[in-house]
């Protein structure tokens, strides 16, 4: 098990992301703008398909036009390394 | 533009629905349980291609198994006719 990053980790960790915020204990979300409900559901399969791989599989929130992915390591207790590979995998995805 | 029900026939109304809850100023919604994450992601799917049919867009909340649905008409300021008949269609998908 990876252990949960201390808050300065995690800040710099931030710095180098796009978008992304949040706190060790509470996770670390993003939420993606598209240009209507289905631009939001082929985001979210597209989510999916990674977190298959991954083995990695966020809640997600889907908000009319908006997607709001949250990555948080529950069994950690808070936000580890991997959790932040998979925000920036996640970025990686066509938006 | 639809009326808000009154509490008493939303009531009346949730009683002739599957696992149905909520108040007439909240929403509705009800909580479908999958195998897995693939089986949710399919059910938001097919909620998808209901709610573009429909026009009537619901936010979805996914949680690895589970899928959360609500209906509300903002618009309105409260549960309509409308969001009941998006509930009973929602609930002869297939699940």
């Amino acid at each position: 098990m990876a252990n949960v990053l201390n808050p300065d980790a995690l800040h710099h960790e931030l710095d180098r992301l796009d978008g992304w915020e949040g706190t060790v204990k509470d996770g670390i979300s993003k939420s993606y703008t598209f240009d209507d409900f289905a631009g939001s559901i082929a985001f979210v399969n597209d989510v999916a398909d990674h977190a298959e791989q991954a083995g990695h599989h966020p809640d997600l929130t889907i908000s009319w036009d908006m997607v709001r992915v949250p990555f948080i390591t529950h069994a950690a207790g808070g936000v580890t390394q991997d959790d932040i590979t998979q925000a920036r995998e996640v970025d990686g995805l066509p938006v």
